[in-house]
């Protein structure tokens, strides 16, 4: 397991449902918001060290399990650290905590292939190999 | 105005809030399915007549007013008719209703800039003119 | 494998994203629209069904996974059936297919609890049940 | 004019559309951001001060205009303050910019109706008066 990098944030009334908790999908956001940061803090970005080469890093599988509501005004925090990866490939996780109290909410990974600007799976270049090697 | 072009669809669960009712921001997104549907319905296609060509018709103002809440599962409708133009800009106007009762829910409109590929403003092609007709 | 419920719509633009492509968790909102008309096509309605009677189905756990990306204004369809359950808790699946070629663009699943007002795990009611029996 | 509050944070993938850009109606989520920051940052709490006595503000009616894109990752920041009030209703206004340059990228405003559990609109309480006085 690579670095844990954290991220904290406000619960937006735009991320709520009709059943007064957060909708599922905007944890998918979030993990989108733990992956930027985990970029950021290793002082890498996903659009000018990735996108800007021409390689793009879509996200091809994911999982996730929710284990306690979030609601409006709370503050949460995502949690992001490098799983694994294979020449063409990598797998991010995640944890959601409420970070006030620490329980976790949900926890979740996932997996990217590298593709060219072709759509084209390619080779991980080196220099964003250490990304990954926490 | 212009002709008007409807398109029904229903509320989808991820489109409400805590409060119980569709979160208003949603139905700006709406106002852009009723300008979809205002190409399409013409036999035009934003990606296809617009972008294609290197245009751009970003959102530059926008308004709505907001007279009754839209909730899970119902059907609405999205009313949208061309308001004006000039040279290098226009204005679509929509109505949202409720499909069953036809009660108004919100009305707005979108003025919208001709930009190139350089983001400047251009004249409108005359090809996309007859759009705005009605 | 249950009956498979279908519904189609347009790509809307708000869920592209800056890769030109529809953002990943989009299709997770997709999977619930599917989710929805699996009710409604079989004469049963969340809200009046589910929660009208103080219950509700949060999501538990999901996954997915992404095979080629959708486009703006793409007609996709998303297919729905019941795939198991147990006394407390079910699952649907999901695909999403390109409605002019079908090239099949995304597959998953969502696994739900059933809880009361206070948000304890209860048995399905056996009205509820039928539905599952495809 | 009242009390100006900032809130900053990064622009999410999610939030950028096929145009390369930020999508417009994220710009309005971004109000409600700095809307629940004019709240917290005075003490008050929407969820606590608001709905928790009964209470509901919704939005009546927006207004945005946009002057330059935002892109991924940029850092924005929501400036808001009071605009005006009446016994029953009152507007905030807004201005989004990149938090880098300080260059404007929208402004805008929404006015709220307080309304009771009923969704009848009645006279805003005098509790909740001062946030007003700025």
């Amino acid at each position: 397991m690579g670095k844990v990098i954290e991220t904290t944030f406000r619960v937006r009334y735009a991320e709520t449902d009709a059943s007064g908790v957060v909708y599922h999908a905007h944890y998918i956001v979030w993990f989108e918001l733990g992956r930027g940061e985990w970029f950021w803090q290793q002082d890498r970005d996903y659009h000018r060290d990735v996108e800007a080469r021409g390689l793009n890093w879509p996200v091809v599988e994911l999982s996730s399990r929710y284990l306690a509501p979030a609601r409006y005004g709370d503050l949460v925090t995502v949690r992001t650290w490098f799983k694994e990866s294979k020449s063409r490939e990598f797998t991010l996780a995640y944890e959601v905590v409420n970070a006030a109290t620490r329980q976790k909410l949900c926890e979740g990974w996932t997996k990217h292939l590298n593709v060219d600007a072709q759509w084209h799976v390619v080779k991980i270049p080196d220099e964003l190999r250490e990304l990954m090697s926490g």
